[in-house]
């Protein structure tokens, strides 16, 4: 059964998509803990991101680098963190997070947004990406 | 100046080295959340991981699969996670944690190791890599 990254990706689920490619798609966390908190995942469904062949991988890292300037350039900050821990959706992603504080990018603090909030904020920083 | 991590790297500051190869190092954090947590770094002195060339950064990555699966072996769970904060050290760092439930990636949760014992799980992954 496909997962719902898949279906997110296929459009069979809504999603405020930030940006995709060929192999990878990038959209907000619905339930984020900042701002600009992405999800971004290979088209590809493999489970554990270290089970992904290695120029899958790799391309992944420099498609995030390229939604991490994106956020940054939206929502000022030290830096765009990220993690990989994906027990929760057996599809591989990572969270780009803005973050300042060590404490900005705590899974347990979640913000709360609008579904018209999120909408403008992919689409602002989809706007600094293309 | 060179930062904590260079002179790791250079071997003027002690490392429970895990495994290195020309671009990269790995190492054991020394205040483990976990058995098994490491430090993947590149060379290259950079402070935000989204600085490097694409290059580098999908290197990074493709080394870290490598270490992972070297965790994995030693320490068996249900995946291994990776986060990337990097606000103490101004010299990007990823960490690999090997985890089985959400709580295992909580940096609040220390874990106690004696210098001997870091050394013997540094011996262990780097058999299993190479």
């Amino acid at each position: 059964m496909a997962s719902i990254f898949t279906k997110i990706i296929n459009g069979e689920i809504p999603s405020h998509k930030v940006f995709e490619d060929d192999n990878y798609y990038a959209f907000l966390d619905i339930s984020p803990v900042q701002k600009g908190h992405t999800l971004v995942i290979p088209k590809k469904e493999v489970d554990d991101i270290f089970d992904l062949d290695d120029e899958t991988l790799a391309g992944l890292y420099v498609f995030a680098k390229k939604v991490a300037k994106g956020i940054k350039a939206v929502f000022p900050c030290n830096r765009v963190g990220h993690a990989v821990i994906g027990l929760e959706v057996p599809h591989a992603h990572m969270h780009l997070i803005p973050i300042s504080g060590l404490n900005d990018m705590n899974f347990k603090n979640k913000i709360d947004l609008t579904q018209e909030e999120l909408a403008e904020i992919a689409k602002k920083i989809n706007k600094q990406i293309n």
